[in-house]
């Protein structure tokens, strides 16, 4: 099976049982804007992650259910992806 | 001068530099809810304390520009506090 390809700047965390994805925005209004854009994929897709923010970062965890990581958080994280367009400032890491 | 009055349940943190308060919800949709609320508050106050959050669960944190906490961390912690109506489900600690 091969899993769905996610950005670079995801980092694989505890023992690749959860992956982890820093966004960095220029204001408090694309922040808002990107997590309201998840929040929408999260009840789209009946998966919310673990979300740390204040006014212009996100962290985005996602751990997974089973032991290892599979396609249901890559798919996830590669949605997420999709998240960021242009008008969206990701430093990445 | 006197504080404003916040709920018993706010936890001081990094030797009372910070406040925080754990809220905890029966859905997602009322997560965001409070979530929305929220922001709207950092919006109008210009303040965006730090706030991780999953499911039903958000956590506010409250940092100290200066050393010690003041009217503005507590008065913006007391504004959260309003946030709450009965619709959304408090469990405190």
């Amino acid at each position: 099976m091969q899993l769905p390809t996610i950005h670079e700047s995801w980092r694989l965390e505890r023992n690749a049982t959860g992956l982890a994805r820093q966004f960095s925005f220029e204001s408090y209004s694309q922040t808002r804007r990107f997590l309201d854009a998840l929040a929408d994929l999260s009840e789209r897709e009946g998966y919310y992650p673990n979300l740390n923010f204040n006014r212009t970062q996100v962290n985005v965890g996602i751990e997974a259910d089973a032991k290892t990581l599979g396609s249901k958080e890559y798919g996830f994280a590669a949605q997420t992806d999709t998240l960021i367009s242009d008008r969206l400032v990701d430093e990445g890491e």
